[in-house]
């Protein structure tokens, strides 16, 4: 899985994300892996539901990862945040 | 799957759903299925994932469901909303 295959959701509008992912599978690809952590988590999932309903209905979710990340912040305390990958794979 | 077996995540704090969870195992249940949309969406990642990691460490997240429902709002507009189903399961 090469990152150029990844988007990884932010704080930005789910839009922008939708179209990085439309734009991917208009390149070729085959399979855009959507990761995100902490409270965008479910912006991922919109952009995951909205790219396979309305841009690219072949598309299919073919594994959705939930994990926990460590983070180290600047002040040296850890706290942990939970993290998904959304699988997108086009036959 | 039983409706007992269900914890839907709301606006309480996250503890409160990790709670519920757990006496669920506790009284027996094989699988627990954890449901949210929206915005908790994440807080369901985090109840799934401290449950697994803290309380009950034979459970496994067994499957992960990422789905759209359909809205109507009290003035009769319709609007999508995404929706996440985790299943923790345990031996």
């Amino acid at each position: 899985m090469a990152d150029e295959n990844t988007v990884f959701i932010g704080k930005k509008n789910v839009m922008s994300y939708v179209l990085a992912v439309v734009t991917q599978f208009n390149s070729g690809a085959k399979e855009v892996v959507i990761k995100a952590r902490g409270k965008v988590i479910s912006r991922a999932v919109d952009v995951a539901e909205i790219v396979r309903n309305r841009f690219v209905n072949d598309a299919k979710i073919s594994n959705v990862k939930i994990t926990t990340e460590e983070l180290t912040s600047e002040d040296g305390s850890k706290g942990n945040v939970s993290a998904i990958e959304i699988s997108l794979t086009r036959p």
